[in-house]
């Protein structure tokens, strides 16, 4: 069950003022919203550090066209299927492919099915973004 | 047309063991593809500072108990269907989804696309990874 | 003259304890200086961003029996001399020096003498920190 | 002893001349050392996540005007003098001052210092940097 606590911050108006400019161009429309972002940010990091069951994302660009590369990127995610979520293919030009995956395990287990494939060659970037389950950010 | 330009690098040996230590760890079969990769990653930072024509995806989790918040981030997404190529989503759990979409254009529109979804009231985390479209890194 | 605002933020109470737990562990003694950390970091970047006048340490380690190094080193610094109001010099073994600089400047003035210096040949590590000159920060 | 050691890499020719660009901006007069301090920072990275003995430089930020702020700062310092080995201090302007301390031990007890001082309250914003002791770094 939800329970919402109010609770008072004091700040300079100054600071105050310089706050409300940086979330209106971030688009927020309150600033409990803005303060409970940073504190979930915070949140997700310390699930990364502490190596608990978290969620990531993995972006990796590549060529097709460079041979026998995507046989061994789907070779490698079998590899790893119990941690890979669910995953998705775009045709960025003639040439290159982008996928994204969705991968869930211990902070170390998703870092190294990126270490896997980002390290492939012909993939010519790749990147992991650490997010979370949700469930310990209310 | 590929041209492949080979050219050596020196290094103490005491540094080049702590280097391939590291990419072996990192799953790299090759010197070559880790330093390419360390020189890529270079660019596309590069590439997302002098706000050029590039490639990125937002990841954000939500819940989608949340009144009415389903209909705003699909609302937001039309507003800015220009630059978003592809979208996926995620079950996490009963309450939590993960969505990804994959965004082009200018690294500062992708950056408003990101703003508007990630400080929309429910959801949880969200973040912006900085990709290519990969036509610059051979 | 300081003029205190205070506002309400609400939150859930299982996110509130997190955030309790995080900034324990970090050593704040109460909620609202952790947030305006939060906030504050968020403004510096900001400034950043957008190349205000600025301050920021520039941290490098080198070895000191590399011929002409110091030498070098203390000539780019003298071609930098508005921009760098301290510097210092600490031993860290018989071969290793690590100097630190105060540099003030527009943030793009402040990357270029850290790119001068990072990138002599013996310089073996090097990193610019952004801070703040704390005028906008209350 | 030092023993360099010589190998090659290959790249398309279009990676190259974006890689030449990029250092040539960054001041580099040599590819060799720019791949070095790739490879030396990456290594930097390793050794903190490994938590090895190592060396950061923390820099923070405040109002020296702030009643007690001076002392209590000192007296953290004393509390972790086995770990700091020098300091330094900057007059910013009539109300701020910078410092920066130069840090060795642990990765996990820099940051122990780091926490101690940017919590407290009047530290308008703090940073620690990551370095190195230069020893495995050749």
């Amino acid at each position: 069950m939800k329970k919402l606590v109010r609770f008072g911050v004091s700040l300079d108006h100054h600071l105050l003022d310089a706050f409300d400019h940086l979330i209106e161009r971030r688009k927020y429309t309150n600033r409990s919203e803005a303060l409970r972002d940073l504190i979930r940010d915070n949140l997700v990091g310390q699930e990364w550090d502490q190596n608990k069951e978290t969620v990531g994302t993995i972006t990796f660009v590549y060529d097709h066209h460079v041979r026998d590369l995507t046989r061994k990127l789907t070779h490698i995610q079998h590899d790893f299927q119990g941690h890979i979520m669910a995953g998705m293919h775009v045709h960025l030009d003639h040439d290159h492919c982008l996928e994204v995956l969705v991968v869930k395990g211990k902070g170390s287990e998703i870092r190294k099915v990126a270490d896997a494939l980002v390290s492939v060659k012909g993939v010519k970037h790749g990147k992991l973004t650490m997010t979370t389950t949700g469930k310990g950010l209310v």
